[in-house]
């Protein structure tokens, strides 16, 4: 049982979710009089915008995460709880985990998103999304044994196949997997075949709209743009993805249909919602858009239960121009900030005006030494952007102790391209394409059978 | 297939295994007039000294893995390949990976060693050993999950089992393990929990013999047993695991049968060599120990077969004082050096002297701040030991990134006692415990059902 110090006098708040909204949120409330719990199923917090990194061999997961428990062990009022809450009970007040409950006076849901293959669930076998660790792992598996495979086969038309990376979806994910891997293929792994040229690697983005980057400013696109070809990437837009199977990837531009037969094919393409959203729907009848995101109120709480808030990439607030925020980590932090000091100024009997985003821009990275930065104001492009994206990024990590270690991978990187991280761990961990009979060895004559 | 140049003019040096024994070898011979294959299972060098430390949460494994393309790719002789040797052709002189062949000239065996249960496997569910990347993170899953759990146990009796860490081997695994644990249980977690006090943790080293450290000089094992008792480890020596199951460890001391409840078994005990040593033995006719590593001639040969070699944890080499050489890593470096010279030589025509193992000391390192040092001819304990330990690390790692980031950690560590790398991952990432219904927390009364 949880034996939270449920002393009844003091205001208890629920955070449920670790990312940026309730992690934010739960900071906020550090110095309140309210008792916090906040609940996650995982025991750390994930700086998701560097995922990519982990996934292509330049940072280590515990470069990127921090432990909850010590992101928060300083603030006495909160406690962590590790568990996974399967619903909620609006009436008495509790969310329930597993088969426990624990009571709160405000709840915040913070519980985010996942992918969505909008609808082809079965793409997901072919086509990995990046949202989690094991996610980043098993993406930097199949890149790595991609060439590893590749150095060991000699049909012409397969070794293509191997050195073929698709990369479905033009945002931010997009853009910076395709730009790592480029480089990746034609810098940092160039010395190290023997058989394959790497330079030879195909990458291909693949967006659906007429642009990268499409939340950008329409220049910067272009910069983008510019920036991944210079890098051999292959950036084909208006281009619909209708299928992934069997190492080939359909694609549909205009009227035209075509194959690619690639043996690597990632998504960074389509979002949904988590979980929870049903069951807010069902427990409170709010109403929810297409990607399963809660539509909020001004004040971010639910319809009905003003109690009960959502925030970060679960909720869908569109009451500041008509659309609703883009699911990104200033939008969460900012939700989160918002609803502590919402319920700190309740509990003193205040009331303050509705939420406000104030947009500081938009970032990606290009390849190692490229980014475009749009502050709204001001655009930026190449290396004085990407200085501006590695501030950012450095200085939104939690830790001081990641900080110094990001920074330190990066000015290793930035002199040397080397990637310390690749390596391939997990469950497949040989290179699965089996060697084939054309080259120079023959196949194994039997010798005496062999009892080991 | 495997298409290696192979110039039939030069000397094909197949190397298999890529530790450290394996990996020295391919490095001596960068410059000679011969071509190396080196093969692997895993496409990286792992530092297998420091895996305690990635089981405790202190590093990440990039931190000391090196991918052995990247270490090897100014070695133009030199190609590697990941895939694994089930057989050795010695009459047509062929190593077996897979279904294809791979010739050589001299054949140089590395594969190292695995745990050993002394027949008991079955208790490798209960207690996982340390020899991969994927154990120390299933140790590290272990050792976090047990914390988490017990936050959420009220039953006194279980608290206390999962707050019970028992390691099982006195050797220098066991006693770092040991170390690294007592100092997480009461300085890094100290100020994370609130509902158990993580000062409770019991940590208990059992060992066989009458004292911890057994290949270290005596005065040694005591100042070791002296550390470990500061830092609250219950080391008992003298003491036999005769079974291990269901959270209950069952030792013999003298006499007497006792059993311990704990949740976390650690086994650093025994080790056994790798398959490759019944190849060797059924395809030569070599003898090997109990252990089943290789009785290998004064220059590493085997019996009859001067062009094969074994070196490293998988050879038996007593010549020198009629004791195996021991399994560390500065053992397999030398015998890797001078296989590869000995091919140099041989290949000159030339003859050098029998191997012998010039020992440079032992070294063990106890919780943060405190190590042993053995280097025969002084001993070492305490700061100046632990300085010693960590400059011999980290100047053996293979990569100057590395040496960079766990240089970095350690400083950071040395400070804070920060651990930041302690992340649940893998397969079972939520606390399993499930809550008990003794608590402040009723059972969760049915609401509508829930159609998610």
């Amino acid at each position: 049982m949880v034996n939270i110090d449920s002393d009844k006098q003091t205001h208890q708040v629920v955070i449920v979710g670790g990312g940026f909204a309730g992690l934010y949120a739960a900071k906020s409330l550090s110095k309140a009089n309210v008792n916090v719990t906040l609940i996650d199923k995982r025991n750390f917090h994930l700086f998701q915008p560097l995922l990519y990194q982990v996934a292509t061999g330049n940072l280590s997961p515990a470069d990127i995460s921090s432990p909850l428990r010590s992101v928060l062990s300083k603030n006495k009022n909160t406690q962590v709880l590790l568990g996974e809450v399967n619903d909620i009970d609006t009436t008495n007040q509790k969310v329930i985990v597993g088969n426990e409950e624990v009571p709160y006076d405000s709840l915040i849901v913070a519980t985010g998103a996942k992918h969505s293959y909008f609808g082809k669930d079965n793409w997901e076998n072919f086509a990995p999304g990046l949202k989690t660790v094991e996610d980043a792992i098993e993406m930097r598996r199949r890149i790595f044994m991609a060439f590893e495979a590749a150095e060991k086969e000699t049909d012409a038309a397969k070794r293509q196949a191997l050195l073929t990376f698709v990369i479905v979806g033009g945002g931010p994910t997009g853009v910076e997997l395709a730009g790592a891997i480029a480089e990746l293929a034609t810098k940092t792994l160039k010395e190290d075949f023997r058989k394959i040229n790497t330079s030879e690697t195909k990458v291909l983005l693949l967006e659906g709209l007429d642009r990268v980057l499409p939340p950008f400013a329409p220049e910067l696109s272009q910069v983008a743009f510019a920036s991944l070809t210079a890098l051999g990437v292959d950036v084909q837009t208006k281009t619909l993805v209708t299928n992934i199977e069997n190492d080939l990837v359909t694609i549909k531009q205009g009227d035209e249909t075509k194959t690619i037969a690639a043996k690597t094919v990632l998504w960074a393409a389509g979002v949904q919602a988590s979980p929870m959203s049903k069951v807010l729907m069902a427990r409170t009848g709010v109403e929810s858009d297409r990607a399963g995101r809660v539509i909020v109120e001004p004040d971010l709480s639910i319809k009905g239960y003003p109690n009960i808030f959502v925030v970060g990439d679960l909720a869908n607030f569109a009451h500041q121009n008509g659309k609703p925020l883009p699911g990104v980590a200033p939008v969460a932090m900012q939700e989160g900030e918002y609803v502590a000091k919402l319920i700190r100024k309740r509990l003193q009997g205040e009331t303050i005006a509705p939420f406000k985003y104030i947009d500081m821009g938009s970032l990606a990275m290009i390849g190692q030494h490229a980014a475009v930065v749009d502050l709204g104001f001001m655009k930026l492009k190449g290396f004085f952007a990407w200085f501006v994206w590695l501030f950012i990024h450095i200085y939104f990590l939690i830790e001081f102790n990641n900080k110094l270690i990001v920074m330190i991978q990066w000015i290793w990187n930035y002199f040397t391209r080397n990637r310390g991280a690749r390596l391939i761990t997990g469950k497949e961990t040989l290179a699965s394409i089996p060697f084939d009979n054309n080259g120079h060895y023959a196949t194994v004559k039997p010798q005496k059978p062999l009892n080991v």
